[in-house]
């Protein structure tokens, strides 16, 4: 089982309207809602592979339970944990003219120490019946910056791998706890390590702890460093469309790959094929599965040196 | 006791943005939440001039329980109907760089038969307290569209006055039914009349059935055609802002104005006023108290034949 961890839940919202008229009153069309947060596309990603995914995390309210009905309407498991304040909502406006979409984050609400204990103490059960825990987005207010470094720790010693797909502060707390995979973006990673060089940055996050690093490097595939080796895997073309989509992709592809033991260059194939499976569906959690089956005959993974990639 | 209808009752949810870039990822900085729709904005309005106002109309889902919570915040009474959908949200974006507005309104839940009968009962039981009925907004999805016909065909034989502040089909179909006021903008009044002169709109209007009609013409004050006789109402100097709010105050003045018996100069007075001191304010439903005790003796109120206004 790969338990995925979202502790800012969110339930996402999508406006369609005619078209985007800055200081204008538009009549919404269409609204969708779904469970969202990074984790919540990751499972729904595996669950559409076929790969069993259990989501926990935080949510409370009324939000919170409109993202828990969400879950069970979507056939993933729900191991979300009540909190007392209300979910944050994401409001992405898309404009029918040309697809175009704006996106509203809300912060999400403070999270106490009853309710992250409460967490601990829910994954700590979790996690032994996990082979892969995946540990993606940003922290809620409230939350000690080195809660994903007490996850992977808990992980570690239940015996699963984990894939720590954050930013920031919370990613650069969690290094030292030795997360199996680390999965930041090319901006990402500069602004953690102050390196602008991919090379140079993933190798900084493996000397603080990160067992492998996985960069993604947007259309251009990803840069992979780890205890095997070092790859570039590159798409046969470049997809255009929903970057949000294709992050949380990449990780399940790459939880899924790990769970089942296959060696970097399938999982990093796999990781490219799903992401740009991923780029052309305007909801993150869904992917297109003509484009998954056609790349991931063809995407391209080359052991490489560091003076290979700039 | 003023009654207030609002058949499509909303939560007015705000996000302050630093700035609105479509296309945009935009991290909301603040979020604020408020009953809303029109005739909770008049209801608003009147509590904060110490005159009592009950909100009625239909709300459901999670967002109707979190109106009905808000309403009991703001100490206004809450005699909504329950309805089988969600109520609807508007979403206004405020950009902190230049405080412009843009405004999502979704459109509301489909409302069935069993919560039109279950509304027409309650109705018909809070009119007999009421000396006036203020009746605003759109009708929402599934209502017949001779719903504030029979509304105000109801208050009359209950011997309360009626303030509709709507348009299109629901303001046509509603005039038959003789309402006391009907408070279209021009827009609305050349909507629905085909005639762009507003003096020759609002004598259609009448002679459709309206007993009386005053026109708002934004900033420029309003023109009114009564049973007593014509006015024109200007204020002092003009204010830019929400017309929203500036709306809804109006029929609140012309509300609580009627309820005490005034005479039409000082309705009108009151509710140029009253409008002018909504206008600065950024959520609909509050007003400025200073602009309106320093309109209420300033605004210009002239008797005048049709002639005079163009």
């Amino acid at each position: 089982m790969i338990l995925t961890v979202t502790l800012n839940a969110a339930l996402d919202v999508t406006y369609e309207v005619d078209a985007l008229v800055p200081r204008g009153s538009h009549r919404v069309r269409a609204v969708h809602e779904r469970a969202g947060g990074k984790g919540v596309n990751v499972a729904r990603v595996l669950s559409a592979l076929g790969t069993p995914a259990t989501v926990t995390g935080l949510a409370g309210g009324p939000t919170g339970q409109l993202v828990r009905d969400e879950l069970r309407t979507a056939g993933l498991r729900d191991e979300l944990v009540p909190m007392a304040g209300d979910s944050r909502r994401t409001v992405t406006v898309v404009s029918r003219d040309d697809g175009d979409a704006t996106v509203f984050n809300q912060p999400g609400p403070h999270v106490d120490r009853a309710a992250w204990a409460d967490f601990a103490a829910r994954f700590a059960r979790l996690v032994r019946e996990a082979a892969v825990v995946v540990l993606s987005g940003s922290l809620p207010p409230g939350l000690p910056s080195d809660a994903y470094a007490r996850l992977v720790r808990t992980a570690a010693a239940a015996g699963a791998s984990t894939v720590l797909d954050t930013s920031g502060p919370a990613l650069t707390a969690a290094l030292a706890a030795g997360p199996t995979v680390v999965k930041p973006n090319t901006a990402e990673i500069a602004d953690v390590t102050g390196h602008e060089d991919v090379v140079a940055a993933a190798e900084a996050l493996r000397a603080r702890g990160a067992q492998a690093v996985v960069a993604s490097r947007g259309p251009e595939g990803l840069y992979a460093v780890t205890p095997d080796g070092a790859w570039r895997a590159t798409p046969p073309r470049r997809l255009s469309g929903n970057p949000t989509g294709a992050g949380d992709a990449c990780v399940a592809a790459l939880a899924a790959s790990l769970a089942s033991g296959e060696p970097w260059p399938v999982r990093l194939r796999e990781a490219v094929a799903l992401s740009a499976a991923a780029v052309p569906c305007p909801m993150a959690g869904d992917v297109d599965r003509d484009i998954y089956d056609q790349f991931r005959t063809t995407v391209s993974v080359e052991n490489t040196h560091a003076s290979d990639i700039h």
